[in-house]
């Protein structure tokens, strides 16, 4: 089977293992750096190699719009493209749809929507994503869900009853066998939709299960009760993915309640506002304290940029507004995410992640 | 001695060589990425390294307002700051101040001038500037001089008069034996000044010269009438350094007049433009035709962006403005002239570089 999870081993409920995929395995828990518009932004692909990615996530939305799926299809695929050669994850789009607001407009059959860049409209069905993520042609990817506001309970109940539905025709409209098609648990905060929803997908058989509608408002709690709730529940022999979470903290927290993919912006993203995550919290590189700064910006850290970069030079990057300041933070941070995604699958296999949470995350949170 | 320059090969007057520096040997004729701010913009130093560059140039006028000369002393110099160990190069800060227009007013004893970031007042003399680029520690260093436009000779006398005179200060004022201090000879388009400013700073034997007050708004006739002029006069014994032309034809034409080091902005430049520099003339890569190019920017080069990436792919990044454009095009660009200068090179030795030079210059120019 192309697109098996094995499980290799568990400590307490946190699961280290391998998804196999055409492009090569993904050893899991795994944290997916993202790639909007087929670019991490600011870093060569084999700079993420080298930072040990891998898997990659791209968006269907904004792949879509620019430069188009079928133009990315008719330059090989997405892989190619990109010249990432290893595994990929594409979205449905729905969420970057979703979030359009008062640019798009829902019905049963799907939804339409205006561009963000010029205002042209569009329309997103099950059946049109499933034809876009073939186009793009990821290893993994998604069914097109309805992502609403996750505490109000009438909105959810109506909107799981669509994503179910588009979850079915999805499945229905895949053409290709090389592509594995994730289910999305939807349900917000509510116990009893979210058990609803896993089922109904369960029985749909897909070869993974994302999480998605959570990191989008609800408090922490409210998250980590919907893993705990879903755990038990999912299969044990397929992957889990928690849809676009990913600090360090968050990846402790859901391992522990069994997820084992993971992808968000954030390292590229505070790297371009000129912020480092640490060990020790985020660290911000304007910050006129660093400018005859000898040392790191994480003392210990293995990555290009500490290695090789004091701290009062990437702030002066910073200030003049270098692009190599963005890099070199960018590098870090995805350094700092990987490499916690490491340690915490190598702690599994230990059998010390227990004893690496209680360490690392008092720290962590304790000034971001 | 640490700077000494052994001519190793000449083909007609283009000279091969080796110049030796504290932070390594640099083989001649050679072009020297520009760092402005102490950066080669988007360009890692390893990627420079990658790319064969044996010299960097960083801006004195830029470094002096920001970070500070002073802190970047107290962070281990300018090599140590901005993580290249190889030779390195700092101009006067010359140029900068005397292209500020109405925001500078010289006197015989320097040039007062107003920050171009905060408007500030600064002066610049000649025991100023020495002491900025002791500060700053580069391999090479240059005197402060005026740069008055080209074509003026009264200006031009007058302007000499100063340049001389400063520069036998800056010989005065230096206290470090580790850097080259080089000469610049001015003098516009008049052939008896730039005589004269030969002999007058040969008679202070420096350890090289630059040739300045070219590519600042001449022909190129008069460019290359210069150069003729001053390849006989200046020693045989001592590198001779171009300022600020990088194009790979003012290569095989200065290269041809005995010229041996090279620096200019345009790659990287060039690269925020989204414009490459090929073989056959320059590609706009943001162009609607290269939409689903699958080739490379440029066939046969061998640069990471070229071995990777499509054309089709980089003018997505390009119109989509992702930073990952400007660095594969950066690197492109950077490899070219790096490139073409090493073919030079290689020519010289082989006794082939007048067959090189007829054969290249005219695709070069042909569409740029």
């Amino acid at each position: 089977m192309i697109f098996a999870y094995e499980k290799l081993a568990h400590c307490g409920r946190a699961r280290a293992g391998v998804f196999h995929t055409p492009h090569g395995d993904i050893p899991t828990p795994v944290f997916a750096p993202v790639g909007t518009a087929a670019t991490v932004k600011g870093v060569p692909p084999r700079d993420l190699k080298e930072l040990g990615a891998t898997l990659v996530l791209a968006n269907t939305y904004h792949l879509y719009l620019r430069p188009g799926d079928e133009l990315v299809a008719r330059l090989g695929g997405l892989h190619r493209f990109m010249g990432w050669d290893g595994p990929l994850l594409t979205d449905s789009g729905g969420f970057q749809v979703f979030s359009l607001q008062d640019l798009r407009k829902v019905d049963d059959d799907g939804v339409t929507f205006r561009s963000h860049l010029d205002g042209s409209t569009h329309r997103f069905t099950p059946e049109k994503v499933i034809a876009i993520e073939e186009n793009l042609g990821a290893d993994i990817i998604m069914v097109l869900d309805e992502c609403p506001p996750p505490t109000q309970r009438e909105v959810n109940e109506q909107a799981l009853r669509r994503t179910h539905r588009w979850a079915e025709r999805c499945q229905r409209a895949q053409t290709r066998s090389d592509q594995a098609l994730f289910g999305i648990v939807q349900g917000g905060v509510f116990h009893d939709l979210r058990e609803q929803s896993a089922r109904f997908l369960m029985a749909l058989d897909f070869p993974g299960y994302a999480i998605g509608g959570l990191a989008v408002g609800e408090t922490k709690d409210q998250m980590h009760g919907v893993l705990d709730l879903l755990d038990p529940i999912l299969p044990e022999h397929k992957p889990r993915y928690l849809m676009g979470v990913g600090t360090a903290e968050d990846f402790f927290e859901a391992v522990a309640r069994g997820v084992d993919i993971f992808d968000c912006v954030l390292p590229t993203r505070l790297a371009r506002h000129g912020a480092a995550m640490t060990n020790t919290g985020r660290v911000n590189l304007r910050n006129q304290s660093l400018a005859e700064d000898h040392g790191p910006i994480e003392n210990g850290c293995a990555c290009y940029a500490c290695t090789h970069f004091s701290r009062g030079y990437i702030r002066h990057l910073m200030v003049a507004k270098e692009i190599l300041g963005l890099y070199l933070a960018s590098i870090h941070n995805l350094h700092f995410l990987l490499n916690t995604m490491r340690q915490i699958r190598e702690s599994i296999f230990d059998g010390t992640f227990e004893q690496l949470k209680v360490e690392m995350l008092p720290r962590l949170t304790s000034t971001a």
